[in-house]
């Protein structure tokens, strides 16, 4: 009863991204009907913000208003039941009612895996992008470096952006090898780019990560990052990179 | 040209197993398809022996006959451009004619991957059993332990079997979690049973499995293995553990 946020994860294999579109399968279209299964009635979903087809996420926050008085603490179990495997409720929280899951961000946190071994693990494939070369991993972390703080990340937005400024502040833009051996057959070896900041445009994280795999599979060098960068051009910036390395990791209030 | 031995790695999760089917998509119907469209002909391939739907494999061997003279070294990448990105070749070579990827085999190595979080990642839950609850990892072990050597398996061998022995001599039956941090998301904490043989009867390690995950979670205790063994009667080891933990990890020739 009242507004409510919940987390949620996605493998965004099987869907058509996040947002609701008529006849397709998206994570939107799917939470809602779960929610209109579980209270009867089918209110609309606000995300922190949707995610294109074949990203995943492990912290997707939406928020809706409910007049079912279903507790709280009852939310994820109940709504699960509900839905699909391949999302997944794992939180819920009451909030103040004007709490909006997109307008009341503070913050998000990016993931996007990379590998380099040239397709070996088919499982992998839908969840990293492989880039079947060795990357300079000393060259990426440079590039990456140069873009952690306020910038205006125009060379980064793709067309179709409705933002209102392309200024954003990127508290964090990291480059990280996975050192350890998983159990998870052919997991070893990743590359992970974890890119936190106050808002993103509009395929932000694929078009940075487009430019820094040029870097590291020495196209270019790490200073062109910088220039790019400062000339506010998108057609700079390249091919982005294909969707379903990216993964939504968390949203900060 | 001649005898082909090819190591492939697929996700199972699309494929109605291993073993061609009329009209359902099956790993063998897709390599078959995919060796045809390359060499023109359509050669019957054997391999070290089937996965059931939804098993996944990272070392899976096949062989058979061509009269194609493509040097064997550019196999994978040849086959991997017409094949789908859930099969992929690793390797290919050259063997002698009296080579079978089934009756040449020594011994095999399964890997079955259990998680205990009850669901929280969406993208793991096709790959790992997620049993939602803790499981006591000494116990698993202790009956885990139970299970190496030669012994007659009938207890886990499910009907339809048409194997001539029910002994199998099991040299490696290992239970090990995951200690590392994975910076693939929500992969920590897995555990793995590990159990390799000189070969394996009708879902002898998804019938092991079942009896070691009632052991983890208290129903029975480690003892009862060794008297599930004795009893040589396929009711003792009651249910299954589910396909999609289950992975071929490797075959010894």
């Amino acid at each position: 009863m009242g507004n409510l946020k919940l987390t949620v994860a996605y493998d965004g294999t099987g869907f058509h991204g996040f947002q609701v579109q008529p006849n397709l399968r998206t994570v939107q279209g799917v939470l809602e009907e779960g929610i209109e299964d579980l209270t009867g009635a089918g209110p609309r979903v606000t995300s922190s913000g949707r995610t294109d087809a074949g990203v995943h996420a492990v912290g997707q926050v939406i928020s809706f208003q409910t007049s079912v008085s279903i507790p709280v603490e009852k939310w994820p179990k109940a709504l699960n039941t509900r839905l699909p495997q391949d999302v997944r409720v794992l939180d819920a929280q009451e909030v103040s009612p004007d709490f909006h899951a997109r307008y009341s961000a503070k913050g998000k946190m990016y993931r996007y895996l990379l590998a380099t071994g040239g397709g070996a693990n088919p499982v992998i494939a839908k969840y990293v992008w492989d880039v079947g070369k060795r990357l300079d991993i000393d060259a990426m972390e440079q590039g990456a470096w140069l873009l952690a703080g306020e910038h205006d990340f125009t060379s980064f937005q793709s067309a179709g952006s409705t933002a209102k400024t392309s200024v954003r502040r990127v508290t964090k833009s990291q480059i990280t090898v996975d050192a350890g051996s998983s159990l998870f057959p052919g997991i070893d070896g990743l590359v992970a780019y974890d890119i936190a900041a106050d808002g993103f445009l509009y395929n932000m994280v694929r078009n940075i990560m487009g430019v820094l795999v040029r870097v590291g599979l020495g196209k270019i060098g790490p200073d062109e990052v910088q220039e790019i960068l400062a000339g506010k051009d998108r057609s700079l910036a390249g091919e982005l990179a294909p969707p379903q390395g990216l993964w939504l990791m968390r949203v900060w209030y």
